[in-house]
């Protein structure tokens, strides 16, 4: 199985994405569809922020029974703490996509992006929601993704075809980040679609299986979105048997895969990153020890902004592992950044350190910390804090 | 009683600050001495950070019977990650000082910070300290807050003086940041000195009450160093009575107020702050969650990138109150900036924005979130994150 970076067509599915006039900018796409032929299976997760926004709550009700005709998202505007009038938007923007394509308003989830605190206007939607309905095409999976784009640079797709039940199947996804992007399934916006023959129990298990190796195991600022949400569909369309326990373990894992590489590409589109650090933490004495320790160091700003700075900074990671919580012993670990061996039981290497530095120049490294104490593992993706993540954030309005 | 920002003497206290040559800065100063003419009285807490720095071990055991006569500190090189060695050159360091002014090794106590590590050179640091020596002075209290000085753009002090036990009694604090700030204790080093008689468990009353409104209640960056300290002496010179009941609680107030005016000052000088912000949060359901709430609206970068872009963005900080963990109902909570009413019961108050803008263009704002689901409260000081931050960090060798 390999993933690629584009979009395929996935049996059963259409899609478009159309400027509605939401977002500031003129002609930007701001308004996405995702539809199926008939009610499709669909498993999903959201933001573990205790404030969520209305679309959020309208979509975890309505997936609930497993099925899910269409999905109707939006960036410009988060209908995020909007109360009431909130959730009345996100239902009746439903209501006006339900009319378009001829199914129930209940099979019909929104998902919105972008600024929170306000409404959109429900005409401009409509109107955006009747041209995306023209447009709705089989080959219209980044059209869906670049409306859903907010600061992200480009759009993210990800796709992959396995063999199944003897049919060929195929994954696609598009996600969206790039700021507020932290663990805890609160991390961006994500759209998976197959045409596989699976039940929504079966979704559920194949996203619950990929989550804490791609979109849980990112970060851009370890803060948290109200909005985020993945969402698996799929059609049955590929017309593949009942799947068997091999079968699915190979669904699994194209869709782990698929998640993995959008979740990849979340992070090196992350607010003004300008590299892709990997920071993988081994030899802790527990789970939640390695991914405290992980997440602490690939959160610490004094970190990321040494990352920026090619800096290979020892003491910063040591003390972001230190402060984790995680039980450290620093005359035992060992860590290496680039696959130099910066420190060891205790010392800097110190002539070790231009090398490493040299290292850090490079889009993409490994930070490696073996804690030396146990077996458990953790990996989290992150980014670096550059000038741009001030400039974009200082910058972009409420 | 009223805390000012300037030095006092002290009596019992003599205070130095050369330069030593352990910083780059040539004839920057980076060695400090406080010296009491006879063993005072101390107390102390230390950095939470599992990964602790060489001096911090060594201080901690020399203060174990509550009695100290010499402190030496010194910036440059933080001697943490440095194994044994490192211990042995914290406990040399103090040996040189107890030969220079006649006490036994155990009664002094060793501070360093600066990058981590490396070792410093002893030999410049016996040159030092018998400069040192030949300079204490009772007025030397600024010199030695200059030593300490790392990325801090000014010395940071302050001094009170109360009546207590039929004496007149100073008290005197210098503190240096301002990266690696965070709660827990585990925030910035921090030296104060007092001439008034109470005992070590006294003392020790008084600093445990003084940290949860002043040193821990702070945040630059989140990040919480392996070196951090806050020490207080006694030298009993004051010459006061045994305090009453009524004349320790003066003295508390007064140790509260002088390590709440250093904590602030720290905030302020935080690495690129150009703003200082109080984040106070009422109606909590528990303390727990209070403190929660305003810890994680103090550290999130999306909020501090909006304080430096004077942005009322109401969506992050309900975001990031939301992702605290704390209980939080988005339609009973209300929140204000700079005293701006900017968000109730589940809406935000467009037309107020332009005012709570403005608002924070002042050098010092309030942000004020009233959860409405109970009585606990919790206040962080924290600053923006500014382009100046990135530049600093990205440029700061290691």
């Amino acid at each position: 199985m390999s993933v690629i970076p584009a979009p395929a067509i996935v049996r059963g599915f259409r899609f478009a994405g159309v400027s509605a006039g939401l977002k500031h900018e003129v002609g930007a796409k701001d308004l996405g569809l995702i539809v199926s032929d008939a009610p499709a299976n669909v498993a999903a997760v959201f933001s573990a922020n205790r404030v969520k926004a209305a679309p959020v709550y309208v979509t975890m009700d309505r997936i609930r029974g497993g099925r899910l005709q269409a999905l109707v998202a939006n960036s410009g505007c988060a209908n995020s703490f909007t109360g009431k009038p909130g959730l009345k938007l996100a239902r009746d923007s439903c209501t006006i996509v339900a009319k378009e394509i001829g199914c129930a308003p209940e099979l019909i989830a929104p998902s919105s992006t972008g600024v929170i605190g306000h409404l959109f206007d429900l005409q401009k939607f409509g109107a955006g929601v009747r041209e995306a309905a023209r447009q709705l095409r089989e080959d219209g999976l980044e059209d869906f993704a670049r409306s859903v784009m907010t600061t992200d640079t480009h759009p993210k797709i990800a796709s992959t075809s396995i063999r199944m039940g003897g049919a060929n199947i195929t994954i696609a996804g598009v996600a969206k980040g790039s700021g507020m992007i932290s663990p805890k399934m609160a991390t961006m916006l994500a759209y998976l679609v197959t045409d596989a023959a699976v039940s929504a129990a079966q979704l559920r298990v194949a996203l619950k299986a990929a989550l804490p190796h791609s979109f849980n195991a990112i970060t851009v600022d370890g803060d948290m979105s109200t909005n985020d949400s993945v969402i698996l569909m799929a059609s049955g369309a590929a017309g593949n048997r009942a799947p068997s326990r091999k079968d699915l373990d190979a669904f699994n894992r194209g869709v782990a895969e698929v998640s993995a590489h959008l979740a990849r590409e979340l992070v090196r589109d992350g607010e003004g990153a300008t590299k892709l650090v990997t920071v993988e933490v081994r030899g802790a004495k527990s789970s939640a020890d390695a991914e405290r320790c992980a997440r602490q160091i690939a959160n610490s700003p004094l970190v990321k902004t040494a990352f920026f700075g090619c800096d290979p900074n020892v003491g910063r990671i040591l003390m972001a592992a230190g402060s984790s919580g995680a039980i450290v012993e620093s005359d035992r670990l060992l860590l290496s950044i680039g696959g130099v061996k910066v420190a060891a039981r205790g010392a800097l290497l110190v002539d070790a350190l231009p090398l490493a530095a040299e290292k850090m120049r490079e889009r993409e490294f490994i930070v490696n910390l073996d804690l030396k104490l146990g077996a458990a593992t953790a990996t989290i993706l992150t980014c670096d804090l550059s000038y741009d993540y001030v400039k974009i954030n200082a910058e972009y309005t409420t």
